[in-house]
């Protein structure tokens, strides 16, 4: 059996990742795959566990390295018990969010550089590498917009533990986007950037065009 | 004011840590050094869940990168809030398990080996290296002997949950005992081995000892 096909989507909160998946993963039923969905953090019963302490209101003293070191620990559970058993078995797996999250939130947007998340990525992960990364960016002030009305409606719903992430200063989500729009040019082989400001069915469908220009599914519409 | 001192104490569980270190901090006490303790993993607010998620049963399927990564999780989070700041106060900082227990448990027990776990220190640790290191090595058959009991305790009082790491096979703290023996070998100007079957008298003697001969503490009894 051939190894299935390992591809993450990426962006900032507000970005549109969860609609996109779900989207992507309708388009790809339709054609007979049927993905392994899956997220970081969380994803595993203990993902899930690490991913309220990273959430949790009790841990907003929590050290760039800490948050760093919890989002690998993370990442290797979800490896270890959800991907690789995936993609072993030949499934296509669809991960909203990897290794390129931990490089620009807390490489860039904690400013702990790329080159200390990347040495973490080659310890903890080993060699493995999405096939391809979608990572969607809209323009800085579309994404800060909705990055804050999403943390306003999370605060209103959860009470404003949930909304740690997004409660931070706009310079930090300014790091952040930079530090993407840099792994994208770096990693331009695997990176598909979509820019703009771009309707849902605008960005969905060049995701399925990425798809298919890299042959990753066959494009069959 | 100069830096205070790093002290770290190591050995497996039912070594007799805890003691050493009441025994210990009792005895700078008398010298006029109140050290500060603290303990890994845990130490922190954050450290404490850490802990319980290492080891609480729900976790029992954590994969041995995972059980790492939150290890150096801890550490990161003990370092920033409780070792560097009280190392440059200039205090005594006594820690209850450090890295090298890193080295013996995920290293040695789980077979990651050294350098994994090395690596990971260098880049989460820095450069932060304990001054003294009291390894606290009864003979295997003790060790594995109150390492028995005490789960059975422990599992009495909470349950099984808390007797994770307790309830390991055999081979998993022979491969402990003797991972932290290779470290003792190898750095042996920071590690101090206090090995045989002794008393909590002759130990803390032993301890006391190497404390002034490294002129760690003048030695003013």
């Amino acid at each position: 059996m051939s190894r299935g096909l390992f591809i993450t989507l990426e962006g900032l909160d507000g970005s549109g990742k969860t609609t996109q998946i779900k989207r992507l993963s309708g388009w790809m039923q339709k054609r007979g795959v049927v993905p392994v969905i899956t997220r970081q953090p969380g994803g595993t019963a203990a993902g899930d566990r690490i991913r309220e302490l990273l959430l949790d209101s009790r841990s907003v003293g929590l050290a760039p390295m800490t948050e760093m070191a919890l989002m690998f620990g993370d990442r290797a559970q979800a490896i270890a018990e959800v991907i690789e058993p995936a993609l072993a078995a030949g499934d296509t797996v669809l991960c909203d969010r990897f290794t390129d999250s931990t490089e620009a939130y807390q490489g860039g947007g904690r400013e702990l550089g790329s080159e200390l998340v990347l040495e973490m990525h080659r310890l903890i992960c080993g060699g493995l590498q999405p096939d391809l990364t979608l990572l969607l960016l809209p323009p800085l002030d579309k994404s800060l917009e909705r990055a804050r009305r999403r943390n306003d409606r999370v605060a209103e719903k959860n009470g404003p533990n949930e909304g740690r992430f997004e409660s931070e200063q706009d310079a930090f989500f300014r790091r952040v986007w930079e530090k993407y729009r840099e792994i994208a040019r770096r990693d331009s082989e695997r990176v598909v950037a979509i820019e703009g400001d771009l309707s849902i069915d605008d960005v969905h469908e060049q995701i399925v065009e990425a798809l298919s220009e890299r042959r990753v599914i066959a494009h069959s519409r």
